[in-house]
C-alpha cells in the first residue's frame, strides 16, 4: 500500500477522518498555494503542482526543488496534481481540500472525480476525495458497489438523463430518478453496510457517502 | 421591491454581501435549524419551514405561532421554504447558508435553483443564491444575459450534453464545450460588465459569478 494524498487549495480539512489520511500518507502533493496551508498544520509538502499563481516568493525559493510548475489554461491545478503524482505509483489516492471557499470549485472538483477514477481503471489504485463531512466516491461500470457504515447518509450524482439505475441496500428506491439534475437521487440512506447499483449503461457515477 | 431571504441550514454567511441582503430583508425564512443561527447573528425569523427535526424543542416553543412544519420526503427544507415565501409576493428571493458542511446538499441546492427560477417565469421576482464567495444565478431561455464586475470569474454549468453554447463578453469561448460534467465551462472570466450566453435550445444553465 502506498497512499498520496493530493491537498488542493479549498477548505483545509479540520475533522480526524481527513487530518489521519494526512498524517499517514506517504506522499502529500499539494496544489499551488495548498503548500502553505500544510505547511501550518505541520508537514512539508513532497511535490507542489500548478501555475505558481498562490505560492508566496519565499515558498517558491524554499521548495524549488520540488515545485512542478505547469501552466496551460486547458485544465486547473487539481488535474495537474493527480497526473503528477500518477508518478509515485500509488495504491491509494485521497484527494483533500477539494471543496470549500469558492463553489464554483467544489462543483468542478467533485465532477473531476469521475474523470480520475475513469483514468485509472487499469491500474491496481484507487481514489477518492475526502472532505470534513463526508467521502466522494466514483464508478462507471454497469454496477456499483460501496461500502458504509449502516444508516449513512448516502447522496447519487449522475450527468446522463439516459441512465436507469436499481439499487439494493438504500432506504429509497431510484427506478423512477431521471438523472438531469444534481438533487434527483440525493439524500437516500443505507439500509445495511453495504449498497449496489445497476445501471441499465455504463455511465459515471458520483456517490458521496456522510461521516457518522 | 418586496425581498425575502431564504436561510438554508449550511454555513452561515460572514461576508459583507450576503450579509447586507441578511440586514435589508423585509422576510427572513429558515429552513429548520437555521433559525437557530439567524437569532445568534440577531435577528428574529419571520417564518420557520421544515420538518422540524434540527430545532430544538425551546425554540420551537418560542417560535410555535410562526413554525410551518412541512412532512414529506418528496422534497427538502429549501424547496418547502421557497415554496412558503412565495406568500409574501416578493419581487426578489435570496437564498443564503445554502452552501457549505455537507457537499452533498450543496450540490444538491444549488441545481434546484434551476428549478426554482423556472417556477418564478410568469411572476416578476428573481431567485439567487448568494454565498461568502459569489453569487448563483440560473436561467431557461435560448438567450441568456448576466450582469457583473469586468474581470469576474464565472463559471457556467449544465446538465444537458446535448447543448451547444456560444457566448460574448467572456475570456474563453464555449463553442466546443459538451455539457456532460461539471468541470466543463467552469473558470471563464468576464471581459466587460455584462456577458450574453446564446443557446441552441432553451435549457437549464447555472451561472456563478465570483465576488471581487
Amino acid at each position: 500500500m502506498y497512499s498520496v494524498v493530493i491537498l488542493a487549495n479549498g477548505l483545509f480539512p479540520s475533522t480526524e477522518k481527513p487530518l489521519e489520511l494526512l498524517s499517514q500518507a506517504d506522499k502529500v502533493v499539494c496544489c499551488d498555494g495548498a503548500a502553505a496551508k500544510l505547511l501550518m498544520w505541520g508537514r512539508e509538502p513532497d511535490l507542489i503542482v500548478g501555475d505558481m499563481d498562490s505560492l508566496s516568493d519565499s515558498l517558491k525559493k524554499r521548495y524549488s526543488n520540488i515545485i512542478k510548475k505547469c501552466d496551460g489554461q486547458e485544465d486547473n491545478d487539481l488535474s495537474k496534481a493527480f497526473r503528477s503524482c500518477l508518478d509515485y505509483h500509488p495504491s491509494s489516492i485521497h484527494i483533500l481540500g477539494a471543496t470549500g471557499i469558492r463553489e464554483d470549485h467544489t462543483l468542478a472538483n467533485v465532477s473531476l472525480l469521475a474523470e480520475y477514477t475513469e483514468l485509472l481503471k487499469d491500474i491496481d489504485c484507487t481514489v477518492d476525495i475526502m472532505t470534513d463531512s463526508g467521502v466522494f466516491y466514483s464508478g462507471f461500470e454497469s454496477m456499483q458497489s460501496y461500502e458504509c457504515k449502516e444508516g449513512a447518509e448516502v447522496s447519487i450524482f449522475a450527468f446522463d438523463n439516459t441512465l436507469k439505475m436499481t439499487c439494493e441496500g438504500l432506504k429509497y428506491q431510484t427506478d423512477h430518478v431521471i438523472f438531469d439534475s444534481l438533487w434527483k437521487a440525493s439524500l437516500n440512506m443505507a439500509k445495511s453496510s453495504k449498497f449496489v447499483l445497476k445501471l441499465n449503461h455504463p455511465a459515471k457515477v458520483i456517490v458521496f457517502i456522510c461521516n457518522d
